[in-house]
């Protein structure tokens, strides 16, 4: 499967159409190609490393986690994975919100309730940030989207409710591997037809996963806060989640 | 109808019981006195200072537009003006939100959804703050605040709703007085038998309030950008409101 022109370049990640799909074959402009880089960043691009094989690693991850849920009725961008990096999904939509969901409280969510980090909440949050660079990505509600006009009122119901299905999944998934899912960030995008599809990637990148027993950080926060042993900390969420394959 | 003892004392309001009631009056341990002191403050009250007759101009303002609201079956906390800076109330739990309702663009939202400043919206914006000085009164959502315990989903509803009712109505009473109601803070409290009551005070204070033609400012916003003429503004506003009464 030949890479078409590169769509989209982000931080992490790069995006190629399949302009050049062969005859014969079932995909086409409807399909994207996205391939995970090495690079890692925090802090609005302000920090920037690479990190050698983390893009193999994310890509195994994510694959593994969308074949999940995908299994269990929920619509994800994810066909296949393509190459060690390379996953092909379906083209999509982006909708600009980082929708996040939590379990534990951490980061900003203990300066929002003045609850003391690590406490588990009664219920999951759902927060909506809008992505937006130059406005630092501030928290909204529905009525601020509408106003912006990135997604109706129907279009935030669904993504608020396939939000809080994705976490009764994955929180019992993580939790079988001896991970707690602490909080983490998903995208959704629409594709041709106006459906709803979970997007972007699952990934330690995305998520802050703690070792069920020793609370050990095992994702980007490792990076984040200069803890060192980030691509092994990758690695060993990739063991657990696999099974040792 | 004489004063108990003092309740609770806030930047700009006091508020007593009605223990010393006397025998045979209505009005009991279920009612509440609010005085309006002539206290004006901002940033998180760090600054402070004496502006003599706001009480006065804000006890008359508040008391006009409760009577018009439960006249337009807005169930509130009002029952009568007492004095020229007291108000009689019902006694309520306050919901413990600043319940924002916004219609044109200015202060934080430019920076919340990056349109200038003026902007007329497409349609009101509600904003849940959760009141809380040392967190600094952060935006919240649902979520927040059913793991926060202030309010049920059902009464986060009836919140927003009755937040958008009285909008519908203020929007034309202070229209016709030739004022643009650009935004302003409610709060709801709770009664004895759970009956959500808009409380707290509808004033200068509380609101922006810009004139229709020369988008003079005629509110709070003359104090906290030190614009002077801050009584003379609440007195123009009383003014429109009573008809030059």
């Amino acid at each position: 499967m030949d890479r078409g022109y590169l769509l989209h370049e982000g931080k992490a990640k790069r995006i190629y159409t399949l302009e050049d799909t062969e005859e014969g074959e079932d995909f086409s402009r409807d399909h994207l190609l996205v391939e995970f880089k090495d690079s890692i960043s925090a802090f609005d691009g302000e920090k920037i490393e690479e990190i050698s094989k983390k893009g193999v690693l994310n890509n195994k991850i994510s694959c593994s986690i969308f074949s999940y849920l995908e299994a269990k009725n929920i619509p994800t961008h994810f066909i296949k994975t393509i190459s060690s990096r390379e996953m092909l999904v379906k083209r999509v939509d982006i909708i600009p919100l980082e929708v996040v969901i939590r379990n534990v409280v951490t980061g900003s969510l203990t300066r929002r309730l003045g609850f003391s980090e690590g406490t588990y909440l009664k219920e999951p949050v759902v927060e909506l940030y809008y992505k937006d660079d130059e406005l630092g990505d501030p928290l909204i509600n529905e009525f601020h989207i509408k106003n912006l006009e990135i997604a109706t009122e129907k279009e935030i119901e669904v993504i608020t409710k396939m939000a809080l299905q994705i976490n009764e999944l994955l929180v019992p998934y993580f939790d079988q591997k001896d991970l707690i899912l602490v909080d983490y960030k998903v995208e959704f995008g629409k594709d041709g037809d106006d459906n709803i599809l979970l997007a972007d990637e699952i990934s330690p990148d995305s998520c802050r996963l703690w070792d069920k027993e020793t609370l050990k950080i095992l994702d980007k926060d490792r990076y984040r806060k200069d803890m060192g042993q980030i691509i092994e900390s990758y690695e060993e969420v990739w063991q657990r989640i696999s099974g040792g394959e």
